[in-house]
């Protein structure tokens, strides 16, 4: 029997129990894991620390670093990620769809959970926390990988996490950790199509693309944003420059964060000085020849309209009209978030009829996709693929559903 | 650029216009599409002829010539189904899901198409019209790959689509027919991830397995039935025997058929022989050991509980309760259709809980799962996978969704 092979077993013995769980019993499991984690505080910072010192001894970025880094302040906020869950509504075993048909059969479609939910990951220790979490108050069991440069810190936290279900109703075999970094077990897992229903990649697009191109378990490509805002002739400029200030420098290494600014030609020579003044201390700009026209940037490449940059550069192009901001957005982008700002109800409609996005905005900051600003409570990522789910993953999202039928001697004819 | 590219062009171009298409030009190109094929039955038989002599030449079993086959009932059928097709809700551009923030930003949940659909699929030729209208009808292109043993059918009745297609609104180039055999343009085909955002494999466990172990694009596993009929301590029998025969016999050779009947141990004297009594002059029976304590059929081996036999077999096996009937599908089963026959309340819902299926009958037969008694009014397949969409896949589970969201200047805090 294979490494993979061993936890899936586990894995599926432990779903049995798990998938139909009381919404009571998967309270009490969190809220064991947080006290769990709380009381194993030291323990967790000390192994963190000891990733942290490898890391810098291989010469890890500051960055990265950062990523990798626990402190008292980011395990309160794992602890209080906890309880947001506890407090989100069971998303299992709900319907709003039931209908009789005319022999009598009634027919509901009833959420329930995938099964096992497999999560590829990179440094930051708090996804091994959150994407429990997620896991298990939608009644999925959850196989863990995450980078060997966070090995201790994440085999700490998961051992925390096993503590506390181990004092809970629910066994502590629905998480597995896969706690040898031979890469060869990530192939394993992403052709474990009898152990795992879904693998989600969680960091850059190497990551992803490697997940997608290995996998033949089925996969939510999540977190790859090259979102654009395009301000329309029509625009109240004021407000324009609020949400491009927003959506570009609010936060710089997210997925929703603007990183090409689309401008119609009627109003370059007003907005693009505005725009170049508000954020230009913070902010790189690389322009189109047309933007060059107006402000003195450096110019923009083909790679430029490519690029998600998570960092503090910003492409500019200057466009005819609408119809040319939709087709380079639909050309350039990754189907996760896209702003026009515009008082024309034509252009509105026609932008979010015609961008192929998850999340298409008028007069708003494309900041806003994110599980928690839309009401969910907490994500697993941002899904930019059109199966399963699209858009912010939460609870709902990682359910399917099955049909019961109720009859009464009923036959086909 | 590849023979695979060349076709993706050309549908990523024709998804713009077909995606924002109203339902009156949708449904206008459909009857088009009726009418040409009605124009071009003898053209289309002609070919068809062309592919039956080819396969007997070949000595292609009777079954699968009578796959082959059109006529002139079959070509009606077909032309009939466009016209179902027709007649059903648009499925995009609806919201069953408004809501809005504290900040004031209003987020609706549209249906939207998922772009393009590639089928792959054996040797019925009907299936390349009616995936064809379902697509359409959803605002999805689509591209086909049949069996080569179809080739000639399969080209004629793309020419007719494409022809109807030329006298309507929308675009011909929405459908793509991959009319060259090589194998190799599969691959291409299910690696085209730039190109194609769901593959449905329609066939046999070989073909879907081969879909599943070489996609890079997302797929829709369809139509492997291993199911199971229950007979419950507490059943009404004239009820259970009336629902075995019809799970069983009413039709061999389809996925929702009842392959193994499980019956409790404690009606196994009443019930065995009634079972055997009624079907035993058209089923072969393969019994458990303590199945042939009871009647007279030959002995199952393990095999036989995991195969699909679409064939007019039954494997019987003795169970000790309704756990080791969950326990027996569970691993057995193919998580496609399920049924339980019972009186009791508290098996019923245990049974509906914990089988893992997409369809799960109390007193029914399994025969049910199908979109069109759904009410789904058509089908591309029943979804044996979690992912996505799970049981019969209709319009709406042709369909995916964006958020769009509407503001007046809100930026994120």
């Amino acid at each position: 029997m294979t490494y993979i092979e061993e936890k899936g077993k586990l894995l599926k013995a432990a779903e049995k129990q798990l998938s139909i769980a009381s919404t009571k019993d998967k309270n009490i499991a969190l809220e064991k894991v947080a006290q769990a984690i709380e009381a194993r505080r030291e323990e967790i910072l000390r192994a963190n620390q000891e990733d942290i010192e490898a890391g810098k001894a291989s010469d890890m970025s500051a960055a990265l670093i950062d990523r990798l880094t626990l402190n008292n302040e980011r395990l309160d906020g794992i602890i209080e990620g906890i309880r947001t869950v506890i407090k989100l509504p069971d998303p299992i075993w709900k319907s709003n769809k039931v209908w009789t048909l005319e022999n009598g059969l009634t027919i509901s479609q009833m959420t329930t959970p995938l099964g096992t939910i497999g999560i590829v990951y990179e440094s930051r220790p708090n996804v091994t926390v959150d994407a429990f979490s997620l896991a298990l108050k939608s009644g999925n069991c959850i196989i863990l990988r995450g980078s060997s440069s966070a090995i201790k810190s994440n085999t700490a936290l998961v051992q925390a996490i096993k503590e506390g279900l181990s004092n809970s109703p629910i066994s502590e075999d629905v998480v597995q950790f896969i706690d040898d970094t031979d890469r060869d077990l990530v192939l394993d897992m992403l052709r474990a199509n009898d152990y795992i229903d879904l693998i989600i990649p969680r960091g850059g697009r190497g990551l992803i693309q490697f997940v997608i191109q290995n996998a033949t378990v089925p996969t939510l490509q999540t977190g790859e944003g090259n979102c654009h805002t395009f301000i329309d002739e029509s625009a109240n400029l004021e407000d324009a420059l609020k949400i491009l200030i927003n959506a570009k420098t609010q936060r710089l290494g997210v997925c929703n964060t603007c990183e090409t600014l689309l401008v119609h030609e009627a109003i370059k020579d007003d907005f693009l000085p505005m725009a170049y003044e508000a954020i230009k201390d913070k902010i790189e700009l690389r322009g189109c020849p047309r933007t060059l026209e107006v402000i003195q940037v450096k110019e923009a490449t083909e790679e430029d309209y490519w690029e998600e940059y998570l960092d503090a550069i910003l492409a500019v192009k200057v466009v005819k009209d609408v119809d040319e901001a939709i087709a380079h957005i639909n050309k350039y982008g990754t189907k996760h978030s896209e702003a026009i700002v515009t008082e024309s109800l034509t252009n509105a409609n026609k932008f979010q009829r015609q961008v192929d996005a998850s999340s298409v905005y008028v007069n708003a900051s494309t900041r806003f996709t994110d599980g928690g600003e839309f009401g969910f409570g907490a994500e697993m990522g941002i899904s930019t693929q059109k199966t399963h789910a699209r858009g912010p993953v939460g609870l709902e999202q990682l359910t399917t559903y099955k049909y019961l039928i109720m009859g009464q001697g009923q036959v086909r004819e």
